[in-house]
């Protein structure tokens, strides 16, 4: 998954090694798995060459980190080498959970 | 690594399978290797379950990704669960080849 982490997500990620993020459309900072309690231990944590990208490596507890139900939100592929029009292919889509039931 | 693609660059990528990218600080297409001849070959493309993200598995050809002269651009891991001020820890961190020969 992909997420934003603002100075205050990222602070208490490093103090509690659970990942925090921001959210920019509720304005809010959450801790992943407050709702869902699908949460995120980080076993590493790395930042790339010009500060502004954080890379972790978390143990994903319960069934999955995406919000529609899966174990990873890049479940979808795109055909490469193509000079029009791409349709997705489905990849590692199988649902590992019912996101109606744990995010209502 | 982590760099931006606007409309153009996931379109090239897809069409030629080689990685492309836009800068935003310079507004302007850029394919990866044309200056360092550190070409990336996307061997496959993701996208995230909103579509606000790609994820892209490359072959890189020559020594490295980073324009500081290393393999990958997260060679720096953050200490965690610290409460206080971090101090980055250099690892994967040698240097495979030297920037200032390759870009310029």
């Amino acid at each position: 998954m992909v997420a934003h982490m603002n100075a205050e997500a990222l602070e208490k990620t490093i103090a509690t090694g659970d990942a925090w993020y921001f959210s920019r459309s509720r304005h809010s900072l959450w801790r992943k798995g407050e709702s869902s309690d699908h949460v995120q231990r980080v076993i590493e944590m790395r930042v790339d060459c010009d500060q502004d990208a954080v890379w972790i490596k978390v143990e994903q507890q319960g069934p999955g980190a995406c919000h529609t139900g899966r174990r990873s939100c890049f479940y979808r592929a795109v055909p490469l080498r193509r000079a029009t029009a791409v349709t997705l292919e489905f990849r590692d889509a199988e649902k590992t959970f019912d996101p109606k039931a744990v995010y209502e």
